[in-house]
């Protein structure tokens, strides 16, 4: 189960009580923070997400949009005497930039502060239940996206039945992985009849920002949700271009071409207050977008 | 004509929806900001400062709700296109921070920014209408505070009057200064018959963060105004000495022995969800006693 809380969906300068870059991703184990422009910490007392459950932090690039709220957050923690390990995945140059500041300031954090350096296109982070892969986008400083894919979930075994049909215990790791049981006189006993399905895995893209960029597609492909940046209205195609960023049918065509679920746009330009050309437009190239509203968890 | 506007009310973890430090005090010239907390650029947008009238921006040290909003409000004005050149009064290592963060974003500011570091105990800005000048507060780390003192104003001369008793405009200077008529025949005519008053020139003392600190009442002796943070509640004295942060108390006492005419307090700890008390632990040693409020403007 996963679900995204936005908690900054504009671009580089506040406006409109919107906010730059920052989202928490949700599953049962883990609250992943990614981007964390400036507001960060504030916002996530208005939408209730306790950073203190925060482990694990994604930094897409070092542009100010997307980690200025950060050393603010980092600090905070400290004074709310935190004492887990945080790992944060980053550029480079991150690590000096925080280590500076926290000199100057004469702080020693009470918890360790481990910095991963986005190098390859890998899987940066797994555990049993999730994997975490970052790829390159396309943007006028180093930038990284990054996929966020559940593992294929064991198939629940039905008590009743495994009595029913006399099932040994040594046959339970293949029927939770979908095998059938066979009988000592070679019956074949359906997988389905013994185990019940369980939810399937979702995943979620992350990306942001990048000018149209295809070479993403085939790391995204299939994703239950897409987030791309949609900086402009297409008529700002030129702009936008220029800029490394993109337009609302730009993101809207990754979406169509990886078969993406779902498209969830945001990452939008000051020069707009109103966003509901935003989603008309996107939406005549694919159908299945929303708006990345501030403070609503979409689940995926 | 001085005026300050409270920005942010907070010590360092944002809390209660009240935010770190930032202050706007405002002539009829210039909008100075003082002290810039995460988020100060959005606190800017909600009670309409305009960022582009600020050339000048004083830190009073390097603890992050203190500055990190800076590098923010920085890069906005970039991205607005701003050219004029923009002063900051800071310890030393805040260029070394900023120029950091602005290269990891390959970003150059399309304005120059002049860095003024705080060395010494003295004026660090004049003109013909105000002074700023630096000094010592009592703190974990280098901290500084600041006294804004407007410069006496000349008297207006009443143009009916001088008309009526013939006064040659040689004399017009020593009028405006205050100085008496004396005519041929050694007859004294007062100023006040001739001049008008105009409004007295006030002061502003800005005190955060410090402990209980009497050396700096003879840098604020008198003030119209004094800023002084309290943190906390006086039954948590000893906890303020230990982390150089005052009492209301002890806030309201440096207003008492340096004559102030009145007092607003604030960097009031996470730990305090209504205020109250504050006011009123204050009030009992010095009266005329304020509660700084985000988004308040205080006449001086």
């Amino acid at each position: 189960m996963l679900s995204v809380t936005i908690l900054g969906n504009n671009s580089a300068v506040p406006a409109h009580n919107r906010h730059p870059t920052a989202q928490v991703l949700q599953t049962l184990e883990h609250t992943f923070l990614i981007d964390c422009g400036e507001g960060t910490q504030m916002q996530m007392n208005a939408y209730k997400i306790r950073r203190s459950k925060i482990n694990h932090i994604f930094i897409s690039h070092l542009h100010g949009d997307h980690y200025f709220g950060l050393i603010g957050l980092l600090t905070s923690l400290g004074l709310n005497h935190r004492n887990n390990e945080l790992h944060i995945f980053s550029p480079k140059p991150l690590k000096e930039i925080i280590d500076l500041q926290l000199k100057a300031a004469n702080i020693i954090l009470p918890y360790s502060l481990n910095f991963h350096v986005l190098e390859n296109e890998e899987i940066i982070y797994e555990d049993k239940k999730i994997s975490v892969e970052c790829f390159k986008v396309l943007h006028r400083i180093e930038c990284w996206g990054f996929l966020f894919r559940e593992k294929k979930n064991l198939r629940k075994i039905d008590a009743g039945k495994i009595k029913k049909y006399n099932i040994p215990s040594s046959w339970y790791e293949s029927l939770h992985e979908g095998k059938d049981f066979i009988t000592d006189k070679n019956e074949v006993i359906k997988n389905e009849l013994l185990t019940m399905a369980v939810t399937p895995p979702k995943s979620y893209a992350y990306c942001a920002d990048t000018g149209y960029f295809e070479p993403i597609v085939t790391k995204i492909k299939g994703v239950d949700l897409l987030y791309h940046e949609a900086t402009y209205l297409h008529a700002l195609e030129e702009k936008a271009t220029s800029r490394f960023h993109s337009t609302t049918k730009q993101a809207a065509m990754i979406a169509k071409i990886a078969g993406a679920k779902k498209l969830l746009i945001g990452h939008f330009s000051s020069m707009y207050e109103n966003l509901d050309e935003f989603k008309i437009e996107a939406c005549e190239t694919f159908e299945n977008t929303e708006i990345a509203e501030e403070g609503t968890c979409y689940m995926i």
